[in-house]
């Protein structure tokens, strides 16, 4: 295919269209895919996320600045459940390109939520894959850390950074999340502004509390940046490499690939096994439980029961 | 079935026990949904989201309340992403039970993930299901909307309400998190504060929007509320039956009813299909094609392909 040879090869105009077949979820894309596996593996994959006004956009911005100071490359996707129709996404490029274009070293994209939400999770895992195949050395995975979906994706990175910006209210909201579990680094965003001393060390006794019951583990640290400015950006990075290191060096960064591969085949899998009953019963055949179902003469547990005896 | 019979009689600790089981994903829980599941269809069911901070349980407590001066009854399901470790369901119902104790004619329950997202939507559904079994008139069902799950919970409801506070920046954040699609109901919550007036202009701008593309259609109202002291939550339930009996004068109630059960059909058809693949190709089957997949042999997409060939 010579799309895939043109995106292995980093042209951008590749990228894109192939990307927006993974979107459209078109045939095609399964078949570039299996062609790009191979390729994949290199990339360190870095989740960032947090809640709504906490400056991840910003942030990320300014981590990709970091990288490229260094010379490395580095991918970044903006995956965001708000529909087009609010403009959610198309600000949040419109914001990153002032800073970041023409730079072949960056590549950035938004995806919104189009149909279902397993939807979003497996393009956003092709998404990475042609990335991580394209060459690039970092990609960086941005979510609105609100919602546990938003969460499972940021889980598919191998570094999840936790943000949390001061004067948010009176509580830690990525504690409100359920964001702490999953948090490698912690950032407090923004921490020119009144509070973020107290809202570090609202997270530091949070960790500590983790730390207690498993001292063996990595221990988050918790760092404070400026993203509007680059501060305490280059020590995230730094933070971001010795998290890596410690993964290679403990065996997790396998574990975690481990991980990410049974989600991801699970998820292929349901939808695969779902979409060939579906043909050989015919849509109608379904229509017609669903109907009885409507009607209370029989449950959906029952129904399930039958038409998976019938494959 | 003891434990059917005596939820069906609305008996409190039957039900409690039920949905333990349901949640546990006891055997026993499907068998009970069965016999409870031609029982069901007479509540109305309400979803209550928005985002973090906009008075969300205080509002559900509040309508709770008005329901009651009613002489109806009222379920409260309250969806919590956040590990029961941060506390936040707990936190919830303590806030409740203070003003609900006591009273038969209302049963709260909060349910917090455990394992996957598509397990908690099941639970959800089917704790929807006991407590419109029991004969609740109103199951309320009350997600932190914030990410795309929450949406999708949210949107089991017949009528959903998405709230709004003023004074949590400059932005109208249910529209960040792309709430405003499936809104029936506009809710400016905490009216009694600043920027009220314009947090309701925000959004009335945005239905307008909408409703230049579709002038038939059910125009959503927006409300003011203050939930502490239950300003504006009369006219709030008003609005909730004016739109179920829009639902139901217009056939949209049916049509929602079939969405709901053709969703919930596909999520338990998916997994049972992929639980009896497991079981018929042996865990440690699957275990050794995921390594395959880590060592970059062959992708998910062949691999799912391959698997399904074999049922």
């Amino acid at each position: 295919m010579e799309l895939v040879a043109a995106a292995l090869d980093g042209d951008r105009y590749a990228l894109a269209r192939l990307i927006s077949l993974i979107e459209d979820r078109h045939a095609a894309a399964q078949d570039a895919m299996s062609a790009l596996f191979p390729h994949t593996g290199r990339a360190h994959l870095i989740g960032v996320t947090g809640p709504p006004g906490s400056g991840k956009s910003t942030l990320v911005n300014a981590l990709a600045q970091q990288i490229r100071e260094l010379e490395r490359t580095a991918g970044i996707i903006a995956v965001d459940p708000s529909s087009p129709f609010t403009g959610g996404a198309l600000l949040g490029d419109r914001v990153r390109m002032r800073d970041l274009t023409g730079d072949p070293g960056v590549f950035v994209r938004s995806m919104a939520t189009r149909g279902s939400l397993g939807g979003l999770a497996q393009a956003t895992n092709d998404v990475v894959k042609v990335l991580d195949a394209a060459g690039f050395d970092v990609v960086l995975i941005e979510t609105v850390g609100a919602g546990q979906s938003e969460v499972e994706i940021a889980r598919t990175a191998y570094t999840t950074v936790v943000l949390e910006a001061p004067g948010m209210g009176d509580e830690v909201q990525a504690l409100k999340a359920g964001l702490m579990e999953i948090a490698d680094i912690l950032v407090v965003n923004k921490a020119d502004r009144p509070g973020a001393a107290r809202t570090a060390r609202a997270l530091e006794m949070v960790i500590d509390r983790n730390a207690a019951r498993d001292s063996d583990a990595w221990q988050p640290p918790i760092l404070q940046t400026i993203a509007l400015d680059g501060s305490g950006v280059p020590e995230l990075l730094d933070a971001i490499d010795e998290h890596r290191r410690h993964l290679c060096a403990t065996g997790l960064l396998a574990e975690r690939e481990r991980r990410r591969v049974e989600r991801e085949l699970v998820g292929v899998l349901e939808r695969e096994l779902l979409d060939r009953l579906v043909s050989r019963l015919g849509r109608e055949h379904l229509d017609r439980w669903i109907e009885r179902v409507v009607a209370r003469e029989v449950d959906v547990y029952t129904v399930a029961s039958r038409l998976c005896e019938t494959v």
